[in-house]
């Protein structure tokens, strides 16, 4: 067998951003020798970048490039077959991909915040065009979920998808699971460390997990998913007494994303917090990764986990998404957005949401309140499971836990809410499904 | 966003081989209505299937289709684009693979002897003729893990690949830990629930596990590897004490392909026993599963895991090459071996192999025997990290482990042969890497 020579055109590549993404991102295009990437057949360069205050930012080691204050001079440049977009963002972002698209300039882009809300119409744009949208970097980092769900997974008939999807919430998780701490201690960890921003709302509070679920939702089951459609919650009501009371059942709290094909044409679609088995393949992820269980009636489950964030796995998916399209060449291509538009299904809500629930109560104790709960529960044909208390704990603030046996979770809010009118709660209860 | 028409010419296949894995993939290919898969794209249509003893297999709901006894029939038929090789074995499936390249008819496979023994030179055909060879489920079932290295990890520069890669093994191995059953007993239950075949020998020996690492050689480190450059061992020697000394120690054993970079341009190949960490995602994979893991310098590591055998699983990862094929069109295609040769590697050895390691003795106690052996660890350089013996065992056949700091194997290998001649063995000491 000789060897394999570049059989396409070189691709011509305009870089929106040069952070840390949009530098590792050069210094892989750039390398030489034996530490470069292993593909052969493909030649990228970088003709433009453009930045912020680029006098600042321009790189004596990325040689013949023009470089630019303004994205946009990208989208237009004749020199540039396909821009990178790592400017962040919504409202420049979405003026810069569907002008480059709409001039047939090819897309990738890291940015599900900004497909999230204008996936559809970019798509459209592209189509019309010919140019192509290419997103792999959105959605768990490194980890190349979208190309196979595309391209591998379009022969299974897929029942559901969930995954831990936010890094952030997965390492503050596991700090407080296997360090001991509090939420507020892990998650100031996790600032010390880069994994969360100053404002850390998105991360922990759900938003960026439910944007990479509409995505794969688009994908996997060909349905336009905003952000409303998604039951989101975050993690910030987790207690270090969860973690000792998930133990005692063999179990560990993570935060999921969830789209779930309901029988009768239903979809359902949360992201919060599951109680996982300590031996399930979620449990085994720590700290700031990413990890996708894709279920189908065929092929039986697949777990994919890997590099959630961070500059080097962004860097190395875009990648990924550039040598695409060079092979590509003048092949049709398979639209971002899957390779069909389904019969529409339904919004399955908390009726069609049928688990085992962990309850978990914090109360100022007197007699009578397991009572008064299990009498609550039995009214809404709620069936316990086990009731776990710590002993010695303090009075004014008990923490103890239920559980439940499978029941629709709208019968699980509706006996809460009647719970939560009781006089000894001192902090709302938190209800968690209990997940293989 | 309107619905996406086929965009490409209906793709004719003929299917040779029309067993557990045909007859799924017939089913899969003829479903319609809400239980066919999710692509809308592509249209793919068996136009003739060939088995042996035609009349038995003849299937009533696949219509329009010509029936064969001779599989070369479809090599050469002018209303067959793609053939599905399903037949098995080497000589008669090389005889008809080669035959349909050379007619210039795309091939998928799921035949891992076959691309193992003549992959390099089919690929050469396919060049040939321009038809393309695709074999997704040759390696690791239904995880789609050649696409990902053929399409996504091109952009990664990637140190190791290891992985649980026979099923049948796998399941054995979990028996044993999980139900406590010897060897003999579980590889009894793996043949009664059909995950192992009468002659379990490729199997539980390690030499279909070799077959797919040598495919994962070939196209993650463009190395052309043979069998015999693969160090193949099988699980036959594991006892039940393995399992519990391995407990006590954290840890559990697996079976494992490894293929690792060398600093100084050497590859390492190996099939054997290892002892992983207990929470590691390896020990979470259990039964007949396969699961991957895929290292690299820059995106860190990425962890696959999913059904490794059966006919779903085999037949939707063939399904996703079909639909790979019919979207490709005119497309230059990417050699199925990877995209480059890449500067070649010699093989490593023992002595390139560095890892702490798990030694089991079994032998007729008498007093002195440990100061044997650490003497003669001793005397090769190597550190005891731990003795463990149970209590109350057989005098006749005592087993005990000692675990050994990181070493190199070529080290141990001498050790163990020189401690292999010393009286008290009642059998061969049994040396496995811990591995995180």
């Amino acid at each position: 067998m000789t060897a394999i020579r570049p059989s396409y055109p070189t691709l011509r590549i305009g870089l929106a951003g040069f952070g840390t993404v949009g530098q590792a991102l050069a210094q892989l295009l750039t390398a030489s020798g034996p530490s470069a990437p292993i593909h052969r057949d493909v030649e990228l360069r970088i003709t433009r970048v453009a930045n912020r205050n680029v006098e600042r930012k321009r790189a004596g080691w990325l040689p013949g490039v023009s470089w630019h204050e303004d994205p946009l001079a990208l989208a237009t440049a004749a020199d540039v077959d396909a821009v990178v977009e790592l400017i962040g963002g919504i409202e420049k972002a979405y003026e810069f991909v569907k002008l480059a698209l709409a001039n047939g300039k090819h897309v990738v882009t890291a940015n599900k915040a900004l497909l999230a809300a204008h996936g559809d119409e970019l798509q459209a744009v592209a189509a019309a065009s010919g140019a192509s949208l290419r997103a792999e970097a959105s959605v768990a980092g490194g980890i190349p979920l979208l190309r196979v769900l595309r391209e591998s997974f379009v022969s299974h008939r897929l029942t559901s998808i969930s995954g831990i999807l936010n890094g952030t919430s997965n390492f503050i998780l596991t700090e407080m699971e296997r360090e001991g701490r509090t939420y507020g201690e892990a998650l100031a960890d996790a600032q010390r460390l880069g994994y969360a921003e100053a404002d850390p709302t998105a991360d922990v509070g759900g938003t960026d997990a439910a944007c990479k679920l509409a995505i794969i939702a688009r994908i996997a089951f060909g349905q336009g998913v905003s952000l409303g459609d998604i039951r989101t919650g975050g993690i910030g009501q987790l207690r270090p007494w969860d973690f000792i009371y998930g133990r005692k059942l063999g179990r560990t709290p993570r935060q999921l994303g969830l789209v779930r094909q309901i029988p009768g044409d239903g979809l359902f679609l949360s992201v919060r917090t599951h109680m996982v088995q300590t031996d399930s393949l979620f449990a085994s992820v720590a700290g700031p990764s990413n990890a996708v269980l894709i279920q189908s009636q065929d092929g039986g489950d697949f777990f994919f986990a890997g590099a959630g964030a961070g500059g080097a796995a962004t860097a190395t998916a875009v990648y990924s998404d550039l040598i695409e399209l060079s092979r590509c060449g003048q092949r049709p291509e398979t639209p971002f957005f899957g390779t069909y538009e389904a019969a529409p299904l339904h919004r399955a809500t908390s009726k069609d949401f049928v688990a085992p629930f962990y309850l978990r109560f914090v109360v100022r104790d007197r007699p009578g309140i397991l009572a008064d709960i299990a009498r609550c529960l039995s009214d809404h044909h709620i069936n316990i499971d086990a009731v776990l208390q710590l002993p010695d704990q303090h009075k004014e603030a008990f923490p103890f836990v239920i559980t439940i046996e499978a029941v629709a979770e709208s019968q699980v809010e509706d006996a809460i809410r009647q719970i939560l009118a009781m006089d000894f709660n001192v902090e709302p209860p938190l209800s968690c499904p209990m997940t293989p």
